[in-house]
């Protein structure tokens, strides 16, 4: 980057730009919900394209689903999430605002030692010690006179049905994980693979968090990208390492900055009971380093929950040696929303030009771009070969028809846009059928045939 | 067709083949919620592809948006949804099962008359008055005794926020329309379009039914393909004819058979108070005619309702005349779920053969098809240059890789997928690179070169 830049111009870039507006914005929003604009969902759109790309079509291992956000509330007490899946909350015995414990203790920590850690294996006795001990202080007054710790259930609830005795309290769901266990016996029957493969899904959670922000890195409503990984017992870490590598390579071959990088394992204590090993990637945001993608190598836990409460045994025979067995399952699991945010920080520059002026562009991967090619006419009078050219593009991907103010004001607006191609319509072509392509990044113009153009950029969206 | 059908064997082949299994199968269901498999979720997929291809890739009017479910609960106060959104129940007395007041008249019609009707426009008294007068009986227990209607509102409640104080009763959008209109100046503003424009969006919508059912036709959970295009006043139904036969092209296009669509015109008294015109395109489903789309022109309806209520004009001021005005809005209204149901019961076939057998074959258009080809390595020893050629066309689309049981058997089981073609690799492919293909529908087969599987699939997928 040519420049330090802070949320604050990301944020307004996007609103500007039509990436991502506030949600419900004209009645005052609705706490940290957000829309995509006209940009932002064809940069949303790639971003999982290309994860569905890597991860199912061209997989030999995964196949797709989608299942329904609403399930029956069995599923999430199998789970743990009825049970466990809950905030440690206190409150400020003097102003009453209201806390998560590790949050704050963590905040605490960053700000002592300067040292970014996490409490995540910590259990609420050792968190309500260490806040008593140091006396943390109430972030809103100054206190430091905390409630004991309180569990508050993440899960957002609603009531289905239509008469009173039979309306049902279910929940939205608070990962698309579950969707996929519950169909494993449904998937490995009708899609005839046999382990190791894997179930890849793309959907909405939700999850009633207290402290969302950041933008679209934490939100209550989300999209994930999730892959549940089954192979035999055994093999588990072989294929831990296998998708860890996968997912590190997805980001990096569509244009991730190593540098702003970094796999974290979990320690042991970290890690969850049922867990053999996690790793985080995390990226370096304007906001400090963000988990973006959890690996995980959950053993059998999830069939077997499922297997001992539904009474449905999801479990596999080989179909080879006749042995049979709960498959081991890891999951490699992605936010859509806070990929994109990564994606988006990644690709965002301040630029001096040698005149002595400033660009802001987006360099965005050609996959990932949200327009491929802006079509622009020189002239009012080169409006109808310009037009010609830009609907024979845009039967192939999405294209802009720019016609308004100068090249130069033009070419600025598809850079805000992280357009990588412009392609310029001018008096010449009608002679030739050639136009004139500039490149985003390096600003170098060459000559080409129209007939060219689809082959062109096509090969630049490979990765 | 070449025999009749019925909805049985559409949900019998959708489960078997991995397009459609129940929700929360293992934990005995929840009412009416279907869950994609890994043909299924491909086949809605380009669905929704073929959409956006249309309505916004191609299209010179017309951008996308991604709005959140979640919204400001005043935003259904000014659409009229916690006032008006509700179906009118009754109870039977005698057995006090509940029932769709409009839906009992509508059954009661079709059976004395063999009419299909639609009572959208009657009041609540009219229906109470025509059930008591017909003496209409109780589906359940036979009787013609029933209570009052009483409206139910169709939004599914949740609560937000973490503090009881704060925690507010928010809605899960019934409609993905409003998050259209609410950020009609922001996508005005930030796309710099100029009135006549659209603005698509796909996402899912949430409605309490009291009677879903008919597979995915009717679900609690659903996802919709909105387009809200803004013109100018009295311009309106020139652009309400103009998406009519836009929206019916593109289901002919995609292969729907004419014979089974119609489109229906509402009545006067049918339409809503603010509409102009409206017309339902429907499908013959195995159960009846069925809506699909809804093209309605809503005159400046929402728009109006919202500058009211949120203080924001929600206004449009033309760039030539500076003229000022409140556009009028056409809305074609699609349901994804139901859409991908009509392509799936038209595309179902059952032929029989000269042979004496009989095959059931999806005829998907290849753009909608979930699988594009099958590569079938005409024995084990072929696997290697087969693997090579599935490889290669993954990387464009989705392709199966089919190595097991006769090839007879393996055409059964991609006629069944709607598999398109079916590339076969045998020992002549090791010398000369060629391959052999054959057609879904026709079974026919050519002999084609490697080189050219790319190019002449992709011809095929357009539309």
């Amino acid at each position: 980057m040519s420049k330090e830049f802070t949320m604050v111009d990301i944020v307004a870039l996007a609103k500007s730009r039509g990436f991502v507006y506030p949600g419900s914005e004209i009645y005052g929003g609705l706490a940290n919900t957000w829309d995509y604009g006209p940009l932002g969902v064809e940069l949303k759109n790639n971003v999982k394209k290309a994860w569905w790309k890597k991860f199912v079509q061209e997989s030999e291992h995964n196949v797709g689903l989608d299942a329904a956000i609403l399930m029956n509330p069995e599923v999430w007490v199998a789970s743990g999430h009825v049970g466990g899946f809950s905030d440690p909350l206190l409150d400020c015995k003097s102003c009453n605002s209201r806390f998560r414990a590790d949050k704050l203790i963590e905040d605490f920590i960053k700000e002592t030692d300067g040292e970014e850690v996490t409490v995540d294996g910590w259990g609420q006795e050792k968190m309500e010690q260490f806040i008593a001990e140091k006396g943390i202080k109430c972030p809103e007054c100054g206190k430091s006179d905390f409630t004991n710790i309180r569990k508050f259930n993440l899960m957002f609830k609603t009531f289905q049905g239509v008469t009173e005795d039979s309306q049902a309290q279910i929940y939205l769901r608070p990962e698309t994980a579950q969707g996929i266990f519950v169909n494993f016996k449904n998937v490995a029957r009708t899609s005839r693979k046999k382990v190791p493969f894997g179930i890849a899904q793309i959907g909405k959670s939700f999850r009633n968090e207290i402290t969302p922000g950041n933008f679209i890195f934490r939100t209550r409503e989300f999209e994930q990208m999730e892959l549940e990984f089954f192979c035999k017992p055994g093999e588990d870490m072989e294929w831990f390492y296998y998708w860890k590598d996968f997912c590190k390579n997805w980001l990096l071959n569509l244009g991730i900055n190593e540098e702003n990088m970094r796999l974290r394992d979990h320690e042991k204590e970290e890690l969850s009971h049922y867990s053999n090993a996690t790793t985080d990637i995390e990226y370096r945001f304007p906001f400090g380093w963000g988990e973006l993608w959890g690996i995980a190598d959950r053993t059998n836990f999830d069939l077997s929950r499922h297997s001992e409460h539904s009474g449905t045994l999801l479990n596999y025979q080989d179909p080879v040696t006749n042995e049979k067995y709960i498959p081991y399952c890891i999951e490699p699991s992605l936010g859509a929303d806070r990929v994109t945010l990564a994606f988006l920080v990644d690709a965002y520059d301040e630029e001096a030009l040698e005149d002595g002026t400033e660009r802001t562009v987006l360099r965005f991967h050609p996959a990932l771009a949200p327009l491929k090619a802006a079509v622009l006419p020189l002239t009012k009078k080169l409006e109808e070969p310009a037009l010609k050219v830009y609907r024979e593009l845009a039967k192939k991907f999405m294209v802009d028809y720019d016609a308004g103010g100068s090249i130069g004001k033009r070419y600025r607006r598809q850079d805000e846009a992280g357009t990588p191609f412009c392609i310029t319509v001018d008096f010449d072509t009608l002679e030739d059928n050639t136009v004139t392509v500039r490149d985003r990044d390096t600003m170098e113009q060459v000559r080409m045939p129209i007939a060219d153009l689809v082959k062109f950029i096509e090969e630049k969206m490979e990765f």
